[in-house]
């Protein structure tokens, strides 16, 4: 099955908004077995939409079209399908139904959205007023979805169901997450094997300091080799794998600390709370991570964590005891096991030539085991804050996951607290 | 001028990762008056990237392809042109050079990386080791860039330049940043002024709470209409915008915040840092916030910032009263002169018939003028954890932006101190 997804939109290729519908659907059908070969974005211009779907249509055997099917008066999609197809539009009662009792009668964009091409499948939308509707047209399956993410994802998983019966699965993903390693590092592997297994393919793809490796064979080429690649794989990177699901390191360490009946958290001063946020994110984290500080500031390194000011003004804000010191405070003032640190120059500017922009130091405080370590690196992605802080938080947080599912020590220092 | 950007890598049909560096392309060219007519991302195949090429080639001016140009197996680009264009594959001495200096001698991709097609215009990249590199072919300018976004951007700044001496702009561009409306009460506007003024088109997209507004007119078409427009958007949405140039809430708070020459600080619930972490994306935001906290659970709210123990039982952890109470709490244990709170439940788990997932209390404490304002609110998104948390800071930051600016009451529900 050849798929391929276009977005529409102005926002979309003028750069206005990031695409993120688009990967979306295509890790949904990764996870079923399908890959998508070809992704679109294009204006919202009859004309260019019109071309793109009469093009994909000749390749392409499942269109997926997302956006332009709002109540504005830039949302063309309806219109472009009806009328490249020769399909009449028309008042879906059953539509009209779903958003009056969801929205009541005096929503004004009802009749509008009430619209529908005839004789395809409706997809209600439970969270907004734009309903998906599928068809089938001549060799292809066309698919058309809302624009806005949370629309588009709840309704696209009624329409994979559909997909899934219509189309045979066209292959097996396995995904594995690392850090620690550079795409470089891990192409030898692929160079060994990929030619030795029919139809396998892996592909790398870095993000901040951890690597997504996927490995994926043909449905018609499924062979035991495919597990013994993995069981290769998984044998050589042990100690570097943090999960086979998902990317968000920050799972992995909240799954982790769960089983472990753990507690962790966080004193924050360049990261600047992103190490938070992204645990937070997690369902659940509130069983595990009580709180923490951003102490952006040296009086808050001073009042809330106590951090002797004679520290921080011998050394700087940014050195290695400050960030044990923020770090051990950080423990003193919570009922937990764990606290981690981070202090660093995020830049763009405030580096030196002893500390340039990038230099980050981080600490783990451990309870238990009466201990701290800490180290200090020199970031990745200086000269962008925000590139600063991913990996900053990627780093530390390897090195925690590390040392508690393999009890590896987390940094060069450690000492007896 | 019509360009078509062409994302290549597995990676990105799959849906393994988000197209970041196509939106940036299109944004810095939209910048300079250029708009992107198509968006493309393919696999990496060497059949179905050579088609994708040269089908683009037929319709566009200027084709900027990204990614494919590392030094792992499946980098296909160099070879792909190169094939495509007849144009062989040389050792450049420049490239070899500049890697020399950068990595040292011992780099192991040194050689592979220093292989360009011959007569090409080479841009050096300074952050990675694949250059980037333009032609001219037949009708078409073809400019190839690394697909790592801070590699992409650091060198598609420098091809920028030639695509402005190349290319005369199309049109002009302006952006307006709003909060507190929808996509639809836009729409009204849109359609009065539209048909009034030639060559203008005017685009919508909305995210988590806040809008973005911009105003295309085409280069032959420039006119006094266009800032009629513009000066008709600004005295309608007066209170309502809070940039001209970034979309980024926390960068006009920031920036506000200086101007006012007064502190920020956050006590954060269930957005769970994300606001802290936002704000000091902001470079020089360390001027203005201090820090803050992430009191995730009622221990840390308690002992942190003095939120009565009975407050939190009798009322729960997200009520109006505990929010005012971390606002004031806040306020009194750091120099600043607004305190921020936010509390709810975050979801997916955790609501109640009285309270659903998605209720959000948020207070803000000034000093100076003695008050606390507070509301509640059903934040949208929920279902999604991480889409309550920006709804929230969203709503919070566009309230407290409208309070310093033109000394609107922020919510509903104000008191003396």
């Amino acid at each position: 099955m050849r798929c391929c997804i276009i977005s529409i939109g102005d926002e979309l290729v003028r750069g206005l908004t990031i695409n993120t519908s688009a990967p979306m659907i295509s890790s949904a059908l990764l996870e079923q077995g399908y890959s998508v070969n070809k992704v679109i974005a294009v204006g919202d211009e009859k004309r260019a939409i019109k071309q793109e779907i009469k093009q994909a249509m000749q390749t392409h055997d499942l269109l997926i079209l997302t956006g332009g099917l709002g109540p504005t008066s830039d949302d063309l999609t309806r219109q472009v399908l009806s009328e490249l197809f020769n399909r009449p539009l028309k008042h879906s009662k059953q539509v009209a139904q779903d958003l009056e009792k969801r929205y009541g009668p005096q929503l004004s964009t009802l009749e509008d959205q009430s619209i529908i091409l005839e004789g395809t499948k409706i997809y209600l939308n439970p969270v907004g007023t734009a309903p998906g509707f599928s068809f089938q047209e001549k060799e292809s399956m066309v698919m058309a979805l809302p624009g806005p993410p949370s629309q588009m994802q709840t309704i696209f998983l009624q329409m994979l169901k559909d997909i899934v019966k219509k189309f045979p699965a066209q292959g097996v993903i396995e995904k594995r997450y690392l850090f620690g390693l550079s795409e470089e590092q891990i192409d030898p592997f692929i160079r060994e094997w990929e030619p030795q297994v029919e139809g396998l393919s892996i592909g790398v793809c870095p993000s901040y300091g951890v690597v997504s490796v996927y490995f994926w064979q043909e449905m018609e080429a499924r062979s035991e080799s495919f597990s013994k690649v993995l069981c290769a794989f998984d044998k050589l990177y042990a100690k570097q794998i943090y999960s086979t699901f998902s990317p968000d390191l920050e799972k992995a360490v909240i799954e982790l600390l769960k089983e472990k009946k753990k507690k962790l958290t966080l004193a924050e001063s360049c990261s600047g709370g992103l190490g938070l946020t992204r645990l937070t994110d997690v369902a659940g984290a509130s069983d595990v991570i009580l709180g923490g500080w951003v102490s952006y500031s040296n009086i808050a390194k001073q009042q809330w964590l106590g951090v002797d000011s004679k520290l921080l003004q011998s050394l700087g804000a940014v050195s290695i005891e400050v960030a044990e010191a923020m770090a051990q405070g950080a423990l003193e003032r919570l009922p937990v096991d764990y606290a981690i640190s981070i202090t660093g120059i995020a830049g763009p500017s405030g580096g030196s030539l002893n500390k340039p922009v990038g230099t980050v130091c981080v600490a783990l405080a451990m309870r238990e085991e009466g201990k701290v370590f800490s180290t200090q690196f020199l970031s990745k992605g200086s000269g962008l804050r925000s590139l600063v802080k991913t990996y900053s938080v990627n780093f530390v947080l390897s090195a925690f996951f590390a040392y508690l599912k393999w009890g590896q020590e987390p940094f060069s220092k450690g000492r007896e607290t």
